[in-house]
């Protein structure tokens, strides 16, 4: 999609993707989380029985996104905060026995934002300290894991949710990002400072086309590579013109 | 790649992808960005000219990342970042005016991770308040734009690391990586060419260093742009150095 029809069809998708925070203990990761989803384009925050308050700290660490932690819902079981919701999956990085589903980020989006177009769905997070439990693990569909270093996979809570937002945008805009148009030389134009700059080695002896070695080729390539620019060529020209002179 | 493939060929490349942040103000995210690395098995950390001490703020938020912290290394400058790398692209939110190539993390981590066979390779954050400048943008290849939404685009910085070193994570896991076949040269090098070249020009009357105008800052983003092999320097070189002579 591009950004205009994310903005339009594309964004229904994303606001139905609610993130469940249970038991949340540090206000600046109420915070962090706020930011990392309204930078993505979501907006649905439920808190699970908090262990802290939205406080000065969190509106802080919120920056931009303090309408996202205001519409802040709180509930007090997730069982709550899932009622409306089509699907759910819990993210966890810890490996379980449970004979749940698991997918990365990167698998789980498109279905995610799939299912979206039919109701809510949430991402569930556990507690800094404690994760979720088997109990709460049960109320959701997959587990999503995000990949990490084994040695130390201890993602912090607004930046795991970073990942997951960026996932389920990046999806939606499939990699398209609009770049600034500029006017690019012709391969005629580049063939043309070539031709220059080896008629001035020629001249000043450090190309001999009686034995030209792979010097022109080597040089083809290098302006071939680059992607020269309509200005650059003036410029270049410009050089090797002065250059010529005694 | 799998898990162990990582953690013995793939994590060559994940330790040379170095994170360079410019002028950061506040502790608490040379802590999250310490983290994100972690998590995700990097660990070179140079802060170019931090305006806040690595303290106990940046320890509490690095948690158990803090080995990257210590380690990290402080430059007074962007070039002296960069000198030994191969590879630096920018990471920035804004449009930019300047015709760089741009690129989505998820476009850029295989060829990140390709050049890191070869030598460090760098992604550069600006500050909290300031962003990059047009000068230090001048010394990378390419830009790094993060999808995000354009009502608010504002990632926390530990954030925006969290999501590029998740990407390169990811694309080793996945196996996208194509190793390069020729020998890159490292962004002091192609300072070097730049030089000789000035001085080239100085001499023959092309540059004014009294009036310089845009041309050193437009060969610059020439030659940065270009990703030079080392054959290519011997060859400028070789080419200025010839004609220097009378």
């Amino acid at each position: 999609m591009t950004n205009a029809e994310i903005e339009t069809g594309g964004l229904d998708c994303l606001v139905r993707v609610r993130i469940v925070l249970i038991e949340t203990r540090h206000p600046g990761n109420l915070g962090a989380v706020a930011r990392a989803m309204k930078t993505m384009g979501l907006s649905d925050l439920v808190l699970v029985n908090p262990h802290c308050a939205v406080d000065g700290e969190a509106m802080a660490r919120a920056s931009g996104a303090v309408d996202v932690l205001e519409r802040a819902r709180i509930v007090p079981t997730l069982a709550e905060a899932l009622a409306d919701t089509v699907l759910s999956v819990a993210c966890t990085s810890r490996r379980r026995d449970l004979p749940h589903p698991a997918y990365t980020p990167r698998q789980a989006a498109p279905e995610l934002l799939a299912q979206a177009a039919q109701g809510p769905v949430a991402v569930v997070f556990g507690s800094e300290t404690f994760g979720l439990s088997n109990e709460q693990l049960a109320l959701c569909r997959w587990l999503l894991n995000i990949p990490a270093n084994p040695d130390y996979a201890s993602l912090n809570l607004g930046a795991a949710v970073q990942v997951l937002a960026y996932e389920l945008r990046t999806s939606l805009e499939d990699g398209l990002i609009d770049l600034p148009v500029f006017e690019l030389a012709t391969h005629a134009e580049i063939e043309g400072v070539l031709t220059a700059l080896t008629a001035l080695l020629t001249e000043r002896g450090f190309y001999n086309p009686d034995n030209p070695k792979r010097l022109i080729p080597r040089l083809r390539r290098f302006f071939a590579r680059t992607g020269m620019e309509k200005d650059e060529i003036a410029i270049w020209r410009g050089i090797f013109a002065s250059l010529c002179k005694d």
